[in-house]
Order: structure tokens, then C-alpha cells, then sequence
């Protein structure tokens, strides 16, 4: 995989001479089509063998192009505010909106790679990291942005050069630790295992592009090239009309027997009822917040359902069992235009709490494959994609201790038109109706589908669904608490 | 000042009852006015004695009205990434935008108070402190903000029943701490600094409400009605028009002398010296940046000038010396929504560096008596207060080791046009002259005054502004090099 990259590039110094102006102005001159345009978001990854040359890249990159419209970002100690979230967090935080670069160096695939070199993780766990990180690449992909990952390959005759040649130089001297001698001991250990992760995460969306470290010259222009290259490609090649790839339809079960139809939504609890056990796990709920281990989980809770399902009044009961400083609800909204510049799921990623903190989600990712694909808002192919990327999602929260904790609430049709016809009576502006009530009411039948295949395709071990007959307000709240109370005991190992 | 706050203020039962639904609807009501009107953002701070039930007060809040709009806040610990940025940064960064509303508890006033009280700052340093939350205080009012802040008193008695009480019950005996009977044994201290602090800092924008926090009923019925007196009142009176106070016009020196003429604009360099100069200046800037002590500054640099000046030149001068790594260009553009949402400096709060990093802004926060006084996209009274901010901000930076280095680049208006006329030949996108640039230009002299005006009001012993003399580039370039070298240099004691 590496063998021609130590073969002996070479770009002679006339050669440079004649390129360099061209490609400047080629990279300026796309990287301002790039800015308005506003189309994609570029990530440009540098990796590869230590001394090949990755810091004087990326800093010939920032001189070529405008400094102005790139953030390079390096891979430093987490911060206290990204240890207590998913490993992902570092980076989703700074992912560059539509219209700008972001040059990475050290990058996602740095801790993979050593932890394996080191031993600390198996070969199994480490293609399990890979897997993780080509679904993100993808997703990233699909959402538009374009990614061109650079390794930097050296031989290890040229590895040991470069270091005693930066030894000899007392300007240079600092750049070498003793980390850098026994990386280069161990330098077939990290060729191996950097082939192995070359080979499982070159995706047609997003390959890796080898280049051989050696001559400064040979090395920089390449890479310049590349990046003008595939920065022209995008900008230049219109937009294909929303593709819609040949989906299959997802087939609805022939017999018409769908899992919210299986509720019994007649399930009801009396006032008095009611109200000792809203006591009783508000008790507990709060108690548990109190556990000398909670502080090590976070919490994260979705709220869908029908309109007027009474997602308000649960999240309510959930509230006043808590500090108000532990909490935050996050009511979904139209995306900003910040929000907009980024992934879908980005305006999600930015409320992930830290740990001993709960966030509320009042409707939330799900939007994607609920109102988006109901209304048409967004293409087959996104929705169909989005049950997978939210998968992805969920499992990164669960692997760093965060709990997340979905309801679907479920109303009948005609609990629904009571509850519209009493609000307009009512007629007070908490409790508006809107056209856009009515209107989803009309498409009952598809919005139920699109639950179901929500529910089928996203309730998982780590992060199931809910679902709660909720035609009974005091029915639905007392389900939700005693399902917050169980997960979190759950996670407590009570 | 805490007299009527320990007379026994009681709310029976009945009253209670009685007037709890109409609160609460009222509450509500208000609320959802804000959220659609977005007219201002809403600030509630709650402080006072120990145990005089700050965390309750919150809470009820949160209760009555809808968690989904309100976001609480505690002081807890600094994160490392808030510890090495100006002392408010913690708060900036969670100030609520307009239509929704933050309630603080633990707030600004905890950290002056329990220093002073514990004697690690004196009252001279305790008043300055104090100065300074004013005039924060008094800029987010300005920005439109509605600041609640209320005290909670407690008699030493009834501060000794509730410890007590509290110390008595399983279930409430872990909120009871060693420190807690500690400040009860301070009390005095605590009620003496308590009150100079409250003395200090009630301002018309922003009184302190004392309440008396014994009686629950009239603790939570008095802050409630006190909010939702001050919604309605903010959210009922119709903005008026842009009110105009009448300010006395800058007077321009009367013999027409502007220190921005006194600027010898033909200094020039030979192209040959500059070569040199700035492969000197570089690689002192690159020395400087792997100091030892380096890693304990941030450095914030800010370009301002005349259209064409060639601010990004200089900029790309500065970051060929750095390493990618260490920077961030922040080219100034339009507020986002998410901007405008927020009190102006707000956009500029977010891109404060972290400790050893340079963040560069390419135009800035001056943008505010510059373009925006011009041009009348601000009122008077806006920008003539900005300036004030402008040096509290930049005060701010400076007491948490962050640099401010400042540069106007001027050149003159002959040279101007010839750069203008040259960019219009060379016709290439990257240097397109636009109406804006033709139009600025005829106001010439309305910008010179407002830029000396800036000058004189925001050039200070902290972030002094350093006049470039730009029509000759190369002599620019290497002022700016040396400037940035000196400072730093300077602030490394060196």
C-alpha cells in the first residue's frame, strides 16, 4: 500500500517555479467560490508518520489559501466540557459550516492507531473504531461535505534522517521527544497497523490519498493539486436534481397489523390514584438524582408524538422532581441559520449534556424520519439514511454513560379531535391550533406508518422506544416517570 | 437596608389559593408574549442569605412557567476552557437570547462577596469589582436587556432554626455543609459586606429586590408577582421611537488638527529591507511563540483601516510566522441570527482565544463607531456608549493575560483611489470594488473624525492603538511584524 509513495518523488525546483503561481491562484480563486457559494463544508484530514511533514503542510495550505476562511484545528488534551461528552464531541463542535476549510491534524484516527500500536485495544476493537468512523465519514458525506484525507508516508531510513537532522539544529531541536525514537523503533508495528486502517477506511466517498513525505516539494504540490483539484470538481458540477437512488419502499406489514395499533389505549389510572404514585416517583426520580453515582451518567430524553399527546405536561412532571440546575428541555425548533450551515444532526450534538444532567428534548432528531419524510421536506434516500446515522448517534451517548430515553406518546384519532376542539374553545394561545395541525391530522395514516418505521428500525437494547397509551393523561405521565425512575436505577446498578 | 426584610412578612393559606392560578396564568401568559414577540432577553438572578431558599425560589419558577424557554444557571466550578478566558466569559457564553429567559443563582455578585467577606480582597478591590458589574450590567440594559435581581434575607435566628431543621431531617441533611455553619458564625461580616455590595450595585436599570425569605408562601408570591409585573410592563409598553437623548456632539478639534493628518504617510522601506525585516520579524514572532511562558497568554489582535488599506496582507504576514495550529482568522461578516439574538459584543465574545493561541480579527468590535456611526445603523446614544464597553471589554481581556493589540491601517485618499482603479483593471474577484467601497470613500471625512474619535476614546495604557502608516505596504507590513513582536515581548517580561 505504501510502495509508491518511498520510491523517490521528486519536483524539481524549475518545476515549482512554474507551477506555484498557478496553483495559488487556482486554490484563492476556488476557495472564494467555495465562500459564496456557501455549497459545502471542506475537512481536509493530514496524518501519517511522524516528521513526514504534516505541520509544515498544513501551514503551506493556510499561506496558499486565505487564512481568513480555514480553521485548522490540532489534536490536544480533551477539555474537561468534551470528557464528560461522546467521544465525537471534540470535533462535532467544530466542523466547518457550508462555505468553509477545516484542516485537521491529528485527527479521529490518531487515538485508534496508537491505542492499537500500544496494545491497548485488540485488533477486534479496533476495526470497530474504524467501522464507527467510516459511518461518520459518510454521514458527513451525504450531508454534503467534502472530505480529502492525506497520509504522509516515510521510509524509515527517511524517518531516521529527519530526525537527526532536526536534532542537529538547535531551532528544530524541541520537535524531538523521545516519544518520536520509539515510534521510530516501533516503526513496522505502525506501518502494519496504519495499512490495516488505510485499507478499511478508504470509501469510495472519501479515500485516502497517499503521498510520499519525502521531498518538501513533491509533497506540498501533490497536495495542493488535490485540493484545487477536488474543490473544482464540486464547485463546478451543478448540483444533481434531488437524486432519488432506486429505494426499495419500505413494505408495511401486509396484514396491516402495525405496532401502534396494538396499543390499548383505553388503559387509564384514577385521580387519587394519580397522584400518589406522581408523588411517589417524583420522590424516587429525585432521590436518584441524588445517588453518589449519578454524577458519572448523563441523561438524555426525546419526547415525540401525536399533536396534542401531552408532551408538555410529562416533561412538566419530570421537571419538578429535579433541580432546575441540573436540567435543560430543548424545545425543537426551526434550525438556525448557523444550524443550517451544519449537518442535520449538529443542532442536536450542541445540547449533549455534561454528566449528572439531564436534557429534555421536546421533539428532537426524530423529525427526520417523521415530519421530513411525511411532508417531503427532505429526499427518500436522507430519511432512509437518517435511521442508521441516528443509530450511530445514540450508541456514541450510550458509550460514554449517557442514558437516552425515548417516548413516543400515542393518542387515538378521535382522542386528538376532542383535544383540538376543546383548545380552540378554550381558545387561549398556549393552546393554539394551528393549520398545521389540522393539516397532519389529515395524514394520520402516513404519519402512523412513518412511527412504526421509526420504532422498528431505532428501538435497540441500548436505546429503546417507550411507547405510551397516553388518551390517559395520568395513565402517560406515570408511565413516563416509572420509565425514567427504572432506566436510571438500571444504570445505577441498583 | 435589610429592616423590612425581617418584620415577619407572611402569606396565609387562603391568600395563597387564591391567588396562585391567576400568577400562574399570568406568568405563563407573559411568557409565550416574550417567546413570539422576541423582543428581550430575560435575566433573573438569585442570591442572597444561606438556606433562605434560592434553590426553591428557582425551582417554583421553573414550575410556573414553561422549563422550555427558561434556562438556570449555577456557579459551579470553572471548566478549564472558561479558567483560561476573561472572568464573565462563563457567563457570556450563556446569556439567554432575546425571547427567552436565564435565571442565574449563584451569580457575578458570589465571588466579590465571599472574597471580600474572607478577607482575600480588601474593599477598595471589592468596590472596583463591584464598579465593574455595573457597567456590565448596565450594557446588557442598554442591549435591551430586563435584569431581575433579587436578595433573599434571612434574620440570624431564623438562618439558625432553618439549619437546624434542615440538619434534623435524613432526607435533607446532606445539603447541610461544615461551611454552612461557618457563614452562619459570619453572619454579621456577611450582612455588612452584603449590604455595601447591594448599596453599590442597585441601579435605576437594575434595583436589587430584597425579600424576606422566612414564609415561603410570601417569598414565592412576592418574586412572582414581581416578574410578572416587569414582563408585562416591558412586554405592554411599545418601544419607543429610537429615542434620541440629547448628547452633546464630539467636538472635532477646532483647528482642524486630526492626529489621523498627522501621520507621515510617505514613509516608505526598499523592497530589499523589507525582505530582510520581515524574515527577521518572522522568525522572532515564531521564537517568541515556543517561550516558556508563552502558553500563558492569548494574544488578540485587531485590524482596522481604510478600505484597501491591506489589513489581509498584513494579517497573512503575521500567520506565515505562526504555526497553523495556534491561530484563528476571524473575518468579521454580518451578525448571524443567532448573533443578532444576543447583545452586540456577543459575537465577538465567542472567538476570545484560549491561553498560548492568537485570534486575529480582521475588522472588529470598533465596527460599532466606525461603520456603524457613520452610516447611522446605530443610534447616538449607542455608539457614544460604546465606547465605554468597547474599553471594558478589552479591560476585561487584559486582567485574564490576554494581549490586545490594535492597528489602523491608513493610507491616503489618492492612494486609495489608485488601488481602487487597479483592483477595477485587474478585474479579479478577489479584490472586487463594490458600491459600498465607492460610497464609504465619499465619506471620507466623516470616517476620519470617527476613526480619530475612536482613537482618542479607546487607545489606552492596556490596549494602546498603533496608527500604521500604509500607503507604502512594505513599510506597513514590517510595523505591524515589530509591533506584535514588542508587545509580546514585553508582556513576556522579556
Amino acid at each position: 500500500m505504501f510502495e509508491s509513495a518511498q520510491i523517490g518523488h521528486k519536483i524539481s525546483k524549475a518545476e515549482w517555479k512554474q507551477e506555484i503561481p498557478g496553483l495559488r491562484e487556482g486554490l484563492l480563486d476556488a476557495q472564494l467560490d467555495l465562500l459564496q457559494s456557501k455549497k459545502i463544508p471542506v475537512i481536509i484530514l493530514v496524518a501519517g508518520v511522524d516528521c513526514a511533514g504534516k505541520g509544515e503542510t498544513v501551514n503551506i495550505l493556510n499561506e496558499w489559501m486565505d487564512p481568513r476562511h480555514i480553521e485548522t484545528h490540532a489534536l490536544r488534551d480533551l477539555t474537561d466540557e468534551e470528557l464528560e461528552r461522546p467521544h465525537m464531541y471534540r470535533y462535532w463542535r467544530v466542523l466547518p459550516p457550508r462555505g468553509k476549510i477545516a484542516i485537521f491534524i491529528g485527527t479521529w484516527y490518531s487515538t485508534p492507531l496508537i491505542d492499537n500500536v500500544y496494545g491497548a485495544i485488540k485488533n477486534a476493537e479496533l476495526d470497530q473504531q474504524l467501522e464507527r468512523i467510516v459511518r461518520f465519514e459518510k454521514m458527513l458525506c451525504n450531508e454534503g461535505a467534502l472530505i480529502l484525507k492525506f497520509w504522509l508516508h516515510l521510509s524509515q531510513d527517511e524517518q531516521k534522517k529527519r530526525l537527526k537532522r532536526l536534532e542537529k539544529d538547535s531551532n528544530t531541536r524541541w520537535r524531538v521527544s523521545p516519544v518520536d525514537w520509539q515510534h521510530y523503533k516501533m516503526y513496522d508495528k505502525f506501518r502494519q497497523v496504519s495499512e490495516r486502517m488505510l485499507r478499511q477506511t478508504s470509501t469510495p466517498e472519501s479515500p485516502w490519498i497517499i503521498v510520499e513525505g519525502t521531498d518538501p516539494r513533491y509533497r506540498y504540490l501533490t497536495i495542493g493539486k488535490t485540493v484545487l483539484n477536488a474543490l473544482r470538481q464540486r464547485l463546478d458540477t451543478p448540483e444533481p436534481p434531488q437524486h432519488e437512488e432506486p429505494i426499495p419502499p419500505i413494505m408495511s406489514a401486509i396484514d396491516d397489523l402495525l405496532i401502534l395499533r396494538t396499543l390499548d389505549l383505553s388503559k387509564k389510572i384514577k385521580k387519587t390514584d394519580y397522584q400518589d404514585e406522581l408523588e411517589r416517583y417524583q420522590g424516587k426520580l429525585n432521590l436518584l438524582t441524588r445517588h453518589a453515582d449519578f454524577k458519572k451518567l448523563s441523561i438524555v430524553i426525546v419526547f415525540e408524538g401525536n399533536d396534542a399527546a401531552g408532551k408538555g405536561g410529562s416533561i412538566r412532571r419530570i421537571t419538578q422532581a429535579l433541580d432546575a440546575r441540573q436540567y435543560r428541555v430543548i424545545p425543537v425548533a426551526a434550525p438556525t441559520e448557523e444550524e443550517r450551515a451544519q449537518p442535520y444532526l449538529w443542532r442536536f450534538w450542541r445540547h449533549i449534556p455534561r454528566k449528572g444532567r439531564f436534557a429534555i428534548f421536546d421533539r428532537s432528531w426524530y423529525g427526520r424520519v417523521l415530519v421530513e419524510r411525511v411532508e417531503g421536506y427532505c429526499a427518500h434516500t436522507d430519511w432512509m439514511r437518517a435511521y442508521g446515522e441516528i443509530n450511530d448517534f445514540e450508541e456514541q451517548m450510550h458509550r460514554k454513560k449517557t442514558l437516552v430515553i425515548k417516548f413516543w406518546l400515542s393518542i387515538s384519532q378521535e382522542e386528538q379531535l376532542q383535544r383540538f376542539k376543546e383548545r380552540e374553545k378554550v381558545g387561549f394561545k398556549r393552546f393554539k391550533i394551528t393549520d398545521d395541525d389540522w393539516r397532519n391530522r389529515e395524514k394520520w395514516n402516513e404519519y402512523e406508518l412513518a412511527v412504526c418505521d421509526m420504532i422498528d428500525r431505532t428501538s435497540t437494547e441500548i436505546a429503546p422506544w417507550t411507547l405510551v397509551e397516553a388518551n390517559d393523561k395520568y395513565y402517560a405521565r406515570i408511565k413516563v416517570m416509572k420509565t425514567v425512575c427504572e432506566r436510571i436505577e438500571n444504570a445505577l446498578g441498583k
